[in-house]
């Protein structure tokens, strides 16, 4: 019999009241007084009045009202701030009004009809333009890349804007090998020196390669710095988060786009260890989001728009790799949290467009969609499964070890910089102490320094890389040569296989047999050896640098290196073994039983699957480059295995740990709760803590209203019926308040700090003398989620997961009241 | 100020008082005397008694107590009833308790560690054993039907279980065409009659065609009949429902699987207009279902159960067209409900599997994969968009059409049926009217006069399909020989071009330019216009019968055979107006312009697309059967204007109509509300109906709960403080309900009908002289989900799709009360 409980306010939920008769006073009291101020009308009875119309509108939008927010939308009521979440049933819900009234109308005229027509299709035309934008784009920065890459070695003669390739398109010289030494291209050598060998020559291509390096990646970062501080990195994770329903306000703008298209181009000329594939999602959002501003379907709903950049993101990956359905995959897969399967469809349109407007740019030069095209001829055979699955364990430890590295380098850094700044004498006493805290939170604007970071790191990478040829290519070069199946034409080095007398047996180039390795094969592989411990640590301190960098190729050329060394190991024991209790049966003398191009794939894939732990997408991506379904297999068993691998060492892949790095609020759905708890174990105020802020729905004035909002940072009330009975009405968002309270103070007459707030639907009766009150049941959500208190966590965050909340109240039911807790789980509670 | 309200138990959620106080007394009543009936114990006291323990043990599972079901759970409580829904919330947390009591004692020994390792396997080894399993039944299907299928024309001397291709398979004659007539295998008229030619002979071979489809129909449908009813149709709507959560016992039973792999085989041998796509489906589903029975996690967890069931829907499709990937996206974006991105990883594992054991059993002979294996030449141009986009029009008003008139005609054998038994004289009285009945409501059982019709349409399809060669091969060959690009030495009717004399310019055979059509080809057209008004007829009246058959061999031929005769008429255009304007410009005279097997391709995707509504998944497969990215386009363009046509007739697709026929209640995901409206305007009971039944959580006795459950047909009760206060405390399953009671009953002592139920934690006091109370704690649902009533209806069936509930209860919270109205949505209400 403890009615002190209710009295004093001390709504712990394990703590109740078994008796239900001691709270008959106040609640008496608390109700006499407004007796109309119930939320439903009394049906029956005559006195409706202007508001109870609302209830049988067609879109839950009565007649205007001067004061209520909903029907003459306040602007800024029901949109967001930066750095917060969306709430994705109420956006859904704002657009199934939309379209109802949309049908509604086009009943009565034609115009209503065509514009409805039009709404329907605005989807597909905005599709249509994302994907010949981003294929435009993509197919820009490709050309711009290679001609910037091969800057770096020397000029053409006829124009300084021809690349190498185009430069000698014209020459005469009859092999590919001959015509790449054409007299229009000069190296810097050639031009400065006028010899093209010797050791003069070689330091000056060595310090022009340097000089061009260091001065496309200080352009890059300066751009970066000077106007868009968000199109470094790759993107990916804060896309991730985007898509998941928060707002980064600016990440997806038109500087942004302009920036990152520009610095990527640089970034990846500067020979940095870095891709495009990344950066290239990010542009294709970009467009996306700059697009979205046509058509206000998309431009007024966060959520729709969310489907728009979810098939983006597909576009981005189809125009990186020329795999529509990989890059859907990968949207789907990786990305995406909210995929309807209308997107899919888009998503799908989309990236074909942007494949074809890609394919018809024709950037290679051969008219190929894919970026590696490959064509293998030979099957494999299921004992190569052991190597598979031992390059799959590869990319997993190196997935593994990669992530922890590159997470460990960005706190160092991140100590690093907060060290120099700390040290250095000019920043002085508060300013000094505001960057330190600003730094230890986010290094995004400590700009002057990893200028310099940038600089070092491209000096060293190309001091580093100028001696090794296959260090010195672009990496996308690099992966290619290494998928590449030797012909008996080939002149690469990797090809340097001994002729056989025999050879003319097996007919034409392409069913070559294996052959015993060369000189030429083993320098290549001593070099290859060196690249990957060299490109293993560089991309460790790449990636995450100030500049636009993806992660795709490098970790695929890790990958690729080492496939491509295990597959040369194999082909030559394979040579000298044939008759072996291995290969006996399926490799006879002469023929072709190892491919070490497949070898170089299948390390590709496990590395790449290693790193950010893509699955189906990883493995569609390389169908879709070679076409070919026997190599599913093999891939699928290495991606496979490098996931579970890598996963043994910690399931996060790197953008999840990147996401999380960056302390972004993300609701990971693979995630599981380790114990079992129930939403009462972890709702908030627990007993010690003070009571719940909570409105109440005819009980507060403004200036209560006002101080309650200002001594709290919750982002929403619960409004209750009362203090004492704590009956759940509605829910306010704070910012809808706020706005709504500021607006009435400005326009409204009479409303002063003594006006009540009054959030139900009737005015209840006020001392004549009273200000008028100020009605704000419009921006009352009526319908906020619950859930009981025994409710398990499991389930709650379930419900967050699918319905996209932004916030879940949990009542409680014990005995006679419906205790109201706001339940701010998502997200920085749930990460903690 | 009306008390009458609740007093008299009128829970109308729109009425509703506005005071509190009038209920005070009822309220102090109904609680004074049950003191310690809360239901969470005072923390703080000392009087915890056993039932406390449960709020802090791991998995919510306290101590044994004898009469607590949870804990010791009885036989039956907590599982399904035949036609019903699951609810996936429940058994997610079940999986997750499971899980995590795993997990928890793998820490303690090793066994237990083993024990998790290979739980966490048992996924993958699942997935391998279905793929395996139904990639060679599926292998076993195609040669049995193969060998029926040229049973019909003759039988190999060599032993009658060749069929033709094998028993030739040895013969020395040198070209394709020739090998065909090896004189080992011999058609009936030859071996009866001992010629091959003239009309006896063409009379002979008639016959026997027919009766051969006579006796593979009868077969069939006598085998479904007897057997497994289930194992009719194309098992892809009932699938669907399953999958969505309703439960149909042996529906994928083990003699529905070897009843469907038997009469497959001849339903598909016998000639009828009917493919073995879908039943294929069903065959892998049930595969599933029979291997989960050996792991425990799957076999005891319908939610688990369905995540391996939506994987084998993408083996079936990967098997029955070798295209895994388009399989998987069969899966996801066609059958299944739930599909989360493990699920999409394992089906791809799965549907890998399976292509490959296919072909390693290599049924088609040709080491091939896919079914119709076409490979094409010559580029497509921008204008042939024009007729591509005229077959999608075609694809989707022959879709719309084909629904209609089938369900129409489902219709119509409805009431033949009806009638035929009506009229039945040997029907009497009683009988007739319980069978006719049952007739209106559903078909299954009326196996007698099914056979009939089976029979009657076997012979009819039989007679019209022999005289034309196009109608006579089966659906798959047909398809294969439309897809064909005509090669020089192609001897194909369809490509009887005339040879013009330059055709040594082109050089080799692939590379063809167009030709005029000769006599042979305007033959070929014929009959084939011919097939296509009779496939169309003939695959409405088939589609639905009770032999086991799929709808996309017969959509497909269809569209091909239209896409076939346009390509030729543009082919023909083009070559006599290659000067004109359309023309002009990328169609010289010789050229190779168009392709008529692209077409053929172009119309099966939209007249498939049309049916079935697919739209990625479809693409994906036309994609993996060319493997050419070009060809996509056409395709796109092709699906989507069908969808979007057939779309305007009617949303649904075939099998989402047959889900209506029959009856089965299903979500569909993409449906949406025209009219807005809230869930107080849906929700039962309405102001006219009886008081919602609810339970009391102890003021009644047994016999009053056995009488409130007999009175109802609900499937649960809520469970309220009081009948006066209606606070909710939980929800109760009416199976679980009546399981305890009755085991209570037969095994508790004292347990009678004036014995009290106790939904609390704590025992109330009760008299002396009372019988022991009836504890049921245990099966009450302490956080059912609830929404309030102002919650739209668009958001509650939002949260019903995604969460997958089972029920939802609309809290009314006007004033002081939370009213409790079950709000059985799902399933038939909201079909309705």
């Amino acid at each position: 019999m403890e009615t002190s409980g209710y009295l004093s306010n001390s709504f712990d939920g394990l703590h109740s009241n078994d008796e239900d008769d001691d709270e008959m006073v106040d609640i008496a009291g608390a109700t006499l007084d407004f007796s109309s101020s119930d939320d439903v009308p009394p049906l029956c009875s005559g006195d409706f009045d202007e508001f109870s119309s609302r209830r049988v509108s067609m879109n839950g939008h009565g007649p205007s009202q001067m004061v209520d927010p909903l029907d003459d939308p306040l602007p800024g009521v029901g949109t967001y701030e930066d750095f917060n979440t969306i709430d994705w049933v109420r956006e859904k819900s704002k657009d199934r009004d939309r379209h109802r009234e949309i049908t509604h109308k086009s009943r009565e005229s034609t115009v209503a009809l065509l514009l409805r027509i039009s709404d329907a299709f605005s989807g597909w035309l905005l599709m249509l333009l994302v994907g010949l934008m981003a294929g435009a784009l993509a197919g820009g920065i490709d050309i711009a890349a290679h001609w910037l890459t091969d800057m770096k070695e020397g000029v053409c003669l006829n124009g300084f804007w021809f690349n190498h390739e185009h430069c000698c398109w014209t020459s005469s010289e009859p092999t590919f090998q001959e015509r790449d030494r054409c007299p229009q291209w000069q190296s810097w050598a050639e031009l400065f020196s006028g010899t093209s060998t010797g050791a003069l020559a070689y330091s000056l291509n060595y310090l022009m390669y340097i000089l061009w390096a260091l001065l496309f990646s200080f352009l890059a970062v300066t751009l970066v710095r000077a106007f868009a501080p968000y199109a470094c990195g790759s993107g990916i994770p804060e896309i991730k988060t985007i898509l998941s329903g928060f707002i980064i306000r600016g990440y997806l703008g038109k500087w942004t786009l302009i920036t990152k298209t520009i610095t990527l181009v640089l970034a990846v000329s500067s020979g940095l260890s870095l891709g495009k594939e990344g950066p290239l999602v990010h542009v294709a959002c970009c467009c996306a989001n700059i697009l979205c501003h046509l058509f206000t379907k998309y431009r007024k709903n966060e959520a729709k728009r969310r489907e728009v950049l979810s098939a983006a993101a597909a576009v981005g990956v189809s125009v990186a790799f020329g795999a529509p359905i990989g890059g859907v995959l990968f949207s789907l897969e990786e990305v995406s949290y909210y995929f309807p399967l209308k997107t899919l469809w888009r998503s799908f349109f989309a990236a074909l467009v942007a494949a074809f407007t890609l394919r018809s740019i024709n950037p290679f030069g051969n008219s190929r969609l894919v970026l590696f095209y490959v064509e293998f001829h030979a099957p494999w055979h299921l004992v190569e499964l052991a190597p598979f699955i031992l390059l799959g364990i590869f990319g997993g430890l190196w997935g593994a070890l990669f992530i922890r590295a590159n997470i460990a380098w960005c706190r160092i850094r991140e100590f690093l910089l907060l060290f120099v700044l700390l040290s250095d004498p000019l920043v002085s006493g508060l300013r000094r102490l505001t960057l330190a805290v600003c730094a230890a939170g986010k290094t995004t604007r400590l700009g002057h320094y990893s200028v310099v970071e940038v600089v070092l790191v491209t000096g060293l990478t190309a001091l580093l890389a100028f001696p090794n040829s296959y260090t010195r290519m672009s990496g996308s070069e690099l992966i290619s040569e290494l998928f590449n199946d030797c012909t008996l034409l080939d002149s690469s080095q990797l090809c340097g296989y001994k002729q056989l007398p025999n050879i003319s047996d097996t007919g034409v180039g392409n069913t070559l047999g294996d052959r015993p390795a060369g000189e030429a094969l083993y320098t290549a592989l001593w070099q290859l050896a060196l690249a990957l411990l060299f490109k293993m640590m560089i991309t460790v301190i790449t990636f995450g640098m100030k500049v636009p960098s993806g992660l795709f190729i490098p970790s695929m050329a890790i990958g690729a290196i080492a496939g491509r060394l295990l597959g040369v190991a194999m082909e030559q024991l394979a040579y000298y073994n044939h008759d072996s209790l291995i290969f006996k049966g399926w490799c006879s003398q002469g023929a072709d039983c190892i491919t070490p191009g497949l070898y170089a794939m299948v390390g590709a894939a496990a590395c790449l699957g290693g790193v950010t732990r893509m699955t189906v997408s990883l493995v569609v991506i390389m169908f879709e480059l070679t076409g070919g379904l026997e190599y599913i297999v093999p891939l699928m068993a290495a991606t496979m295995t490098s996931k579970w691998v890598a996963d043994a060492f910690g399931r996060e892949g790197i953008y999840e740990a990147h996401i999380r790095l960056n302390g972004y609020p993300f609701l990971e759905p693979k995630e599981e709760f380790e114990q079992s708890s129930l939403a009462v174990d972890v709702m908030r105020p627990r007993r010690a803590d003070p009571a719940l802020a909570t409105l109440t729905q005819d009980g507060m004035n403004v200036g209560e209203v006002e101080a309650l909002v200002e001594s709290t940072h919750y982002s929403g009330f619960p409004v209750v019926v009362s203090q004492e009975s704590q009956r759940l009405v509605g829910f306010v968002l704070r910012r809808d308040l706020l706005i709504s309270i500021d607006n009435a103070r400005k326009r409204q007459e009479g409303v002063v700090s003594a006006s009540q707030v009054v959030f139900t639907e009737h005015t209840p009766p006020l001392p004549p003398e009273a200000p008028p009150p100020l009605r704000l049941r419009g921006i009352v959500d009526l319908s906020p989620f619950t859930v009981t208190d025994h409710t398990a966590m499991d389930i709650t965050v379930d419900i967050f997961r699918k319905l996209g909340l932004r916030q879940c109240l949990v009542t409680h039911n014990v005995s006679e009241h419906t205790h109201t807790h706001t339940h701010r789980l998502r997200h920085k509670l749930n990460m903690t």
